[in-house]
């Protein structure tokens, strides 16, 4: 028999849909929106399903527990060294691709055909028909070829792109042309019309898009970045922005969220910002995924989406 | 032997990979960017290639004509009843299918993402992380399942949407989920989410969008127009957005073109128009495309896209 905890601020719909998937071997079911509130519902949780940032706050006080299915994919803040490892985690992949690839081609195509400037024609009376640019025969650079990289490398290959796969070792792809790994990293940017980060945060990756890069891709290139904030060197990138050395850049992800006041990025040239939207998560989707993967722990089956410790993803 | 026409204000660029093709059996290549120009040349061409708006004003003069590839997909300058029919007339198509894939999907995403919303929070300095939609689910309607149809369609079911299709008889398309014809316009439009006109303009075909059909569509739907003009009724196009009974429309098509000073259209709320931009025309494209009909007509085969003056495309 299994005591799961749900601590998520959509709690409240979890705990619908799990009931309604009427699992087998539920000791107990409970819904909290913050640790305090979970604590109170009892300490004995074998299973938590969750936001990391709540989970990290009840995960010392948990005597029984087994596993965490988390409800991000980035899971960096259960990684802290000070907590404890005992434990299977599990976190949201397979779900994301989808969206991040309406996210970034929505950009992608958002800036070949030139959105903005044709409302501004729009907004002052104007018929510009001036030629706009496509997607068909550009260059699409990976940095992260995980499940997402995979969903926006077949995307890429529906609009006639080439793309570029950045990993640490993996090859598994079809719709990457070119693979590139460790020193290469530059050989990669170079020629590259778009660059798009989905990388985990790992030591590996910290500031891994920082002024050599920047230099090392064409003047025209968008970066896109739809991984983690910690990937990027912010200050080289505003540099890269403000002296016309990078064509554009669309950020979803920032070092410091909220992006605070004042930071250069609200002011900087051909810089686009969606505050951490680019993937809403749909309570129905990670559900599914927690009655699946709670069906698979229950069987003694393998689970989806384990998170190994040690690599940071 | 043939004598080859280009009137087209690529001319130049046409003659140069006409050229470069070392095309058999031409005993006559020249260029031109106007009918005065080209009657100059000649009037003994049997095989002319250019923009319909050009071709117009000498069809009348070339008494050996033959045959016609417009740079176009729309030909209707053409089919004009007071014009000669007496020669083959081809037109562009499977050439726009990509580019106008790229544009609606981009015009739907931007919808979806809200983007324009995102980017007045960024100007403000407002960290707005509100949830956005996404195409995953949604239903779009296809006003015509051409070859340009084809592709929507398919792009539709990369995006995981459920696609309608609204044609004469046609419904050979693997990706569109139901078809519709004639008299079932209204159901149709019921409960889609996007509709796309992509029709040629005849007879049926014209201000086929109309208050009616409007009615029949849910009032958050998107109108999507790369079609022509003609096939929207503009007043109550214009009424439907002002009284919040569709969402948006995206018009890159319109009756008048340039639309004029003073149209509704350009104060219109939840209106964006691109000024017939949707599908640029990349001379490399099309040169590829004549070239390929000219192999074919040489050879005595059936040349691809040859336009029905009856049915008018």
């Amino acid at each position: 028999m299994t005591r799961v905890l749900i601590l998520s601020k959509h709690s409240e719909e979890y705990l619908r849909l799990i009931q309604a998937a009427k699992l087998p071997g539920l000791e107990k079911l409970a819904a909290a929106t913050n640790p305090s509130e979970a604590l109170a519902r009892g300490d004995d949780f074998d299973i938590v399903f969750g936001e990391p940032c709540l989970v990290r706050d009840v995960l010392a006080r948990l005597r029984n527990l087994r596993w965490v299915q988390a409800t991000w994919a980035g899971v960096e803040l259960l990684l802290a060294p000070a907590l404890r490892r005992d434990y299977l985690l599990t976190n949201a992949r397979g779900i994301f691709g989808g969206l991040l690839s309406e996210f970034v081609f929505g950009y992608l195509l958002q800036h070949e055909r030139r959105m903005s400037e044709r409302y501004r024609a729009q907004q002052e009376e104007r018929w510009d028909n001036s030629l706009t640019g496509t997607l068909h025969g550009k260059t699409l650079g990976l940095l992260g070829v995980g499940s997402i990289g995979v969903d926006l490398a077949a995307t890429a290959r529906h609009f006639a792109m080439s793309v570029r796969g950045f990993t640490l070792a993996s090859e598994s792809c079809p719709d990457v042309d070119c693979y590139y790994h460790g020193s290469s990293l530059q050989s990669f940017a170079s020629g590259l019309d778009y660059l798009v980060n989905i990388l985990p945060d790992t030591k590996e990756t910290h500031r891994i898009v920082d002024a050599s890069l920047l230099e090392h891709l064409p003047t025209h290139a968008v970066f896109v970045n739809v991984g983690r904030g910690s990937a990027v060197d912010e200050t080289a990138l505003v540099s890269a922005l403000q002296t016309r050395k990078l064509g554009a850049a669309v950020l979803d992800v920032f070092e410091q969220e909220p992006l605070p006041p004042g930071h250069a990025f609200w002011h900087t040239p051909n810089l686009l910002m969606t505050f951490h939207t680019s993937a809403p998560s749909f309570p129905t989707d990670l559900a599914r995924l927690f009655i699946e993967n709670y069906r698979r722990y229950i069987d003694g089956r393998s689970p989806l989406y384990a998170v190994d410790f040690k690599k940071g993803y």
